[in-house]
């Protein structure tokens, strides 16, 4: 993890040192302030790895990383406005501090930044991220369209789920991964692999996140654990529920999943009963590992050593090991 | 002008044959009523016809000239959520017909789907047309931004305007008969010349807006003549008035333009009176008169034909004798 902890660090400081304040403040003001927030830094550190891992320093990939960030927080101002949401790592959203308006605007802004930082990349280069960005950015819009709609249909399928989860969050963890590979001119073979290992990552972990927020130990977890069966929103669990529940089950799952008690602790024993019975958890925790082991097989089509394959492994264990 | 018509089918054409349906429909549908409802294709045919007197088959320049129209689209998307709009082109706006979600996620995306056009395009001329483009974008949020803070603020100076209306409006209009030339990769000094007479042209379009929204005549303006008084809005002429004005009329117009009464017909003589008084409705038609003037000198620097010149020189000249 030291490798990661400084990848995190040089890429902060490089974000704080090319994010600066520009006019119209009002543009620019709330660009710095969404970047500043925190948050794991994942997926630009991903990149940068994945820039050393393929041979070349992860000071090149440094403006490919930031676009990966810019994106992904261009994505977050946005949605916070879709869903309403108050606060954003424990701090107030962009559209709350200031307004709807700058929120679309700063966000719009953002998304066109991100395509200016490859420009600093030759040709081949520039068009290569550019592409992967562009096919990445849509699937992104695409992956939200689908969680909005799902969650007014009752007939939603898990495959369906699953592409959800794949556009919405998967996708951009394969790309910040493959533009490490591609600012490093891996193979296309090699820069495809490595796509798919962070794609079959980003979807164990987002399942993950599923799990852990129903069944996520409440001294570590962070947030409030139940918070999706709150929400009534429709996850794997849900999901797998209504599909192997009995008719009984089924109907009470659907009358649970239309209620919001002030007081949930009863609508959560109940839903968590019913998941339960219904071997929901273990069927998440299979699919995590079927994706986990698919990511760690194509490892080794990579062209790359064994320490680096190492390394991936032990990034890809400790990300499906974590209980936050 | 059969010309621009004949490009203007054929862009219309091309545009429907392109943007097809795709799911998710919620995403794609709010895209494809929004890129059907019409207008002038101004800026498409622009780069059509540039694509033509640089030597190049306006064919070439499809897929530059659908960028060009996809984004400006999407700005009108999202700047009739940012302005509260009902109507854009006579029909219901994007995020009244759907919501504003729907408005802000087909806005992004299109904005996206605008930087994939440019794929169509070999090496060079991709990444031409994408920095181009990346930089028009930029500037026009940035124009956007500024038209927001000049609403709240008094001490808005002429310089500030125009470059407020050169960002939101003049430089797309350079950037889309720059494409052309891009596309067919005219000299860099031809494809800043052509941007340059773009700007200026757009530049005299939009104080021509300003100009016409007072002084229109009524019968043929299509708009109600006094919108931007009505609206209180600080055009040129309100700003030139205000300047060039004695300290009583000043107080007088800065008192007017603080009021929204239901019948407008006083507010909006007693505006114009202080506007004649002022001399403003002269100032700005000589500011109109440079800008088309600039434009035309630079047309004798371009490596074209004269035929080209005076195509150009005709457009320009029709577009500026406009009554609506």
């Amino acid at each position: 993890m030291t490798h990661i902890a400084q990848y995190r660090e040089t890429f902060i400081k490089y974000l704080e040192e090319k994010i600066i304040i520009n006019e119209p403040k009002n543009l620019y003001e709330p660009i710095i302030y969404i970047l500043q927030l925190g948050g794991k830094r994942l997926r630009p550190v991903l990149t940068l790895m994945t820039a050393e891992i393929f041979g070349t320093s992860h000071k090149e990939a440094l403006n490919a990383a930031l676009a990966v960030e810019v994106f992904h927080n261009f994505s977050l101002v946005h949605d916070d406005i879709m869903d309403d949401a108050p606060l954003r790592r424990g701090k107030v959203t962009v559209h709350e501090k200031w307004d709807i308006n700058t929120g679309i605007l700063s966000g719009d802004a953002m998304l066109i930044l991100a395509y200016q930082l490859f420009e600093n990349y030759d040709g081949a280069t520039f068009r290569a991220l550019a592409e992967l960005f562009s096919k990445t950015a849509i699937e992104v819009c695409e992956g939200q369209q689908y969680d909005i709609d799902f969650e007014t249909r009752n007939d939603v399928t898990i495959p369906e789920y699953l592409k959800m989860i794949e556009y919405k969050t998967a996708v951009l963890v394969g790309a910040a991964m493959k533009m490490g590979a591609l600012v490093a001119k891996a193979s296309e073979k090699d820069a495809q692999g490595i796509y798919d290992f962070g794609r079959y990552l980003g979807l164990a972990f987002q399942l993950q996140d599923d799990y852990l927020d129903a069944y996520g130990d409440p001294e570590t977890f962070g947030k409030q654990v139940g918070g999706d069966i709150i929400e009534n929103k429709k996850t794997y669990l849900y999901l797998k529920a209504l599909k192997n529940s009995s008719e009984e089950n089924r109907e009470k799952l659907i009358q649970l999943f239309s209620e919001q008690p002030e007081d949930a602790t009863e609508k959560i024993n109940a839903v968590m009963e019913i998941f339960n019975e219904s071997k929901a958890p273990e069927a998440i925790k299979t699919a995590i590992e079927d994706y986990t082991s698919k990511a760690f097989k194509l490892l080794q089509t990579l062209n790359i050593g064994d320490t680096e394959k190492q390394s991936l492994k032990s990034f890809g264990a400790q990300l499906m090991n974590r209980t936050v």
